[in-house]
Order: structure tokens, then sequence, then C-alpha cells
């Protein structure tokens, strides 16, 4: 058995580290220290908000830098407000760990605070317990003017389904990852530093009629959308924007690898032109919603259902 | 390196679990089952909102029943929203798993929707993880009116220092947890069940100068309110309702022992009738406030400052 509480140095250590250099949200009348945190809603806005969890091992290299981690851990979760087209408010931080090193939480915390920085969110609270792993827990919430969150569940047959950005770089970065934890260029940089989507997501309120984040992989969180809106999918395989040609032999893993934290949706034909000329991440339309009340997701080529490329076997993130 | 995406299988039992039998918040617009859940703010309210970790073997025994796991989890992650005076509203579940056994999943499921019940919580999200260890981390909300919410920091010199219930049960049942960890009933109930004081706290809204959960031990929270209020605490030691009497060999236990989740909290003398008469858990006068300026917490026996009973060297728990 373990001591549940750390000795009063560490928790001193780790209040400091936390303690400041967050952004401050204006809606927040109470933040770190207290039994709870306290916001002020902001009026006619609904309450968006998710929790994440990264596991060391499990979602990314344990001896990788402290402070990628953070930001990794950070923006996955802040992906889950884009994907409902949300303006970030904060975060409560729920941390396990083997144990407090000075120097890991000086770098953890500042890669934190460069990231909720990015990300506009505030640090409300957390809390900090000792475990056999290190395991990092983020609740994050934000705004939506009411009635306006996208879900995964409004795509309608005869809507165009898009795609933003690149699909598969981070999962092309894997190796990389896995080889040199401590090397954030190239490829690397989209698995530690993902590009969440925020300011798209709160374009397309109002406009996209289902939206996610691709964090299981493109054809994976297509299945997702259909499911929730019982409709149908057909993708275009060469219209899908992915980091290698469809002749390389890692296309499979761009389709299937998730991490990318680009967003999918779908939008009424009428909007095609609007979001052809959207600032911002370009946009690519990738297919079409067909049949209402079924849940499928096909593949097409030059209009030839084509197999799904297969998950590879051991995925190690 | 593990595999960080749960078999479909698996997550199909797991959505299973945790997708009906919740009490439904009137607050909620979306659930479980997308990004993330949406609710509506409740109008001339804040929110107030905490996050608590609980890991197996340094929290709770690892071989305790998963329902009773899933009780002390969401009781003690709900008790900061008692010492905040809020009423509850929702709460997002990351659970971490070595591996998904159907039997524990259906256990812990059943524990977590009886406490939700009891306490009222909606399950508004949550995100199911591999690790090596068992880590539950909750995030719990509720509403309190605007400017209403209880903190540690207000108590001032004149006002006189209250506890609910009796203190330190759950410590005392520490030896009993540990032998058989099935076993709740005596003085185990008030460990895997502590009796959140969620209606203490929202009847002390506006009468309580500062309040807060003990968690920690009666001690070391009151330590917490003289820091974050910058006064003095003189504690009377014989009006302190403890679980056993100060000769007992325990006493020094049930001071320092956390885990009783009652509510310790400072109010204006002209109070006093009102507290006394108070319905529901009893209440206890156990000292005043002092001095502004300092922070020290001071044990009186015929008002006579005597040691503070040391904190035994290891806690289990």
């Amino acid at each position: 058995m373990m001591n549940r509480t750390l000795p009063a140095g560490e928790f001193t250590l780790i209040r400091d580290h936390f303690s400041h250099g967050f952004p401050r949200s204006r809606d927040t009348l109470l933040g770190v220290g207290d039994d709870c945190s306290v916001i002020m809603p902001r009026p006619l806005c609904d309450l968006v908000q998710s929790i994440d969890t990264q596991v060391a091992d499990v979602h990314f290299p344990a001896n990788a830098p402290a402070d990628l981690i953070a930001q990794r851990a950070l923006r996955c979760a802040a992906s889950d407000l884009a994907a409902m087209g949300a303006e970030p408010q904060g975060f409560h931080l729920a941390l396990t760990l083997p144990n407090a090193d000075a120097d890991w939480l000086a770098d953890f915390s500042r890669g934190l605070r460069e990231a909720a920085d990015a990300l506009t969110l505030d640090l409300l609270g957390g809390d900090t317990t000792r475990g056999a792993q290190l395991v990092i827990s983020i609740s994050v919430q934000g705004w939506v003017t009411t009635g306006t969150a996208l879900t995964r569940s409004g795509a309608r047959p005869g809507d165009d389904v898009w795609v933003s950005g690149t699909i598969g770089t981070a999962a092309l970065a894997l190796p990389q990852v896995l080889e040199q934890s401590a090397d954030y260029s190239g490829l690397a940089h989209a698995y530690y530093f993902p590009d969440v989507q925020l300011p798209l997501g709160q374009a397309l309120t109002g406009k996209a009629t289902a939206c996610m984040d691709i964090s299981d992989g493109l054809l994976q969180d297509a299945a997702h959308i259909a499911r929730a809106s019982l409709v149908s999918l057909e993708l275009d395989a060469d219209a899908i924007p992915t980091a290698v040609a469809s002749d390389d032999p890692r296309w499979a893993q761009c389709l299937n690898g998730g991490d990318d934290y680009q967003l999918l949706f779908t939008a009424p034909a009428s909007l095609r032109r609007t979001l052809q000329n959207m600032d911002g991440t370009p946009l690519s339309r990738i297919g079409k919603v067909t049949t209402a009340g079924s849940d499928t997701v096909t593949l097409l080529r030059n209009d030839n259902p084509m197999p799904l490329p297969e998950r590879t076997g051991f995925q190690h993130f």
C-alpha cells in the first residue's frame, strides 16, 4: 500500500507550479485552491464539456519530455470543444504521478501553460495523486450560443462530407515518436502539437449538420457519424487529403490512424461555395451523405466501391 | 506498449453499462455519446466544479467490490459540492482499467448508478482507457445562486467554528477495510458510503462565512481554513464530536483521519441558535476564530493549549 497523501513539500511544489501563469477567463469567479472552482455562466450560452484521459505508454511514451506530454494532453482534450463548435473556457486537471520529480513537474506545468495560453483555456482546478503509472485526465469546457452546439447526429441525405487539413500525418509520425520520443520536429510535430481546430469549429456552427474531431481514424469516425445520424456515407478515396498518396503503402494508415484532430463534418450542398472560400485551415469535400436509416461507410474509387483498407493489427498508441 | 484502443466489444460493453439508468438533470441538453455533453446554465446561478481522483491501493483496496469502489468514488467527489453549498447537477467519469471484466463493470456501474441516484447527479460523459492500475477521476458540478458559493476564505475573528456529525469513524474503519475489503458493515459503512452533506451545505449558504469538507482530517482541514482566511482558530478538544472518547488511544486518529466528509465551517456567533436548531445532521460548536492576520490552529483543553496529537506515521489510504 502506498501513502495517499503527498508530503507537504510536494503539495507546495505542485501548488506553485499550477497556481499562476495560466490565462484567466472572464467567466471565472474562483480558480485553483478551494474545494471547487466557480464560474459565472455566459448569458444566452450553453456549456459544452468533455473529459479525456491519457495514460503513459498507452497514449504517449512515458519517457517523452514532460512539456510535450502536457501539450499533447491538453490539445487532444480541447479538440472535443472544437468538434462541438465551442469557444474554450477552462479545464480541470487530474494528475496521477508515480513520483513528484521537481524538474519533471516544472517542465509539465510549462508545457501545460503554453498549451493553455494557445488554446485560451483557464486552469480552474485539479487533483494530484500518487499512482503506479502517469495518468492525465483533463475535463474541458467551453461556450456555444444556446442551441448551436454541433453534434454527430444531424447529417442528412444529400449533405456533403468534408474534412479539414491533411489526414494521417500524426499516424505516420508514430515510428519516429516511439524511437526518439524527445524529437518533435517533422512529422512528430503533428503528433505532439495537434492543431486544434477551434476557430474552424466555431465558424461551422449554423453551417455543419454534423461534426466530430478525428481521433480514432477517418474511417472509424465517419462510421460514428453514420451511426449517430442513421445515414450512410460515401467517401471518394481520391478526394481525401492524405499525408501520402494512395499508391504509398502507408496510405491505409492515414485513413485508419487517429491523432490528427482535424474536423470531419457534413453540410448542405448549398454551402459548398461558402465552405470552399472560408479562411483558415483548407477544407476538402470528400463525399456525400446518401441513404437515411442505414449506417454504413463506403469508400469509392472512380465511383466503384473498394474494400476499406484494413487497420494494421497492432497500434502502438 | 499496450494497445490504446479497447476492442469494439469492450466499447459496446462499457457503453451499455453507462448509457442508461442514471438520473437525468433537467439542465442536460446532451448526455453520454457525443464528443461533448451540453448543459443549459440555470438562470441566476453560478456553476461550481471540482475534479477528484481515486487510485487502486492508494485510496481504496484494489480487491474491494466494484460497486463499493464506485459508491465511494462518486460520494467523495460530490462532497466538494457540499462544501461549496451547491445543488448537484452532474458528473463526467474518466475510468482507467487494467482489463475490462464484464462482471466487474456490471458491478461498478450498478454502484455508480445507485450513488448517482442518491446524490441526484447526472452522468454527462466519460472516457474509458486501458492502464496498469485502476484509476477513477470524476469531475462533478452543481449550481449555487449567483454569488453565494461557500469558500474557505471568509472566516472572521469572532466567528464560531462548527463541525457536522461525528469525526473519525471512517479513519477507525481502515483496519477492517484493509482486512476484509468486501465487508461494508459497521464502521466500514462510513468509509464506503460517506454521508455527503449536500442538504447541510445548501442550508449553510448565506450563513457560514467559510466552509470545507473534511477529507484530510479535522486538524489539517482547519489549518486550510486558517490559511485561506488568514485567521487563527482555537478548537476546544472536548467539544469535538469524535467516534471515540478522548481517553481512547485512537482519539488522535479521529482528529487526523480523513474520509468522514463532514463539513467544517465558521459562522457568526449571532447564528448560534439558528444552527443549533437546524434539522438534519447534528452540528457541534467546537471553537472560535481569533486573531486576523495569522494562520494557526490551537487545540485547547480546559482553556489551555495542548499539543496537537501527532499524525500516525503511515497512512494506509
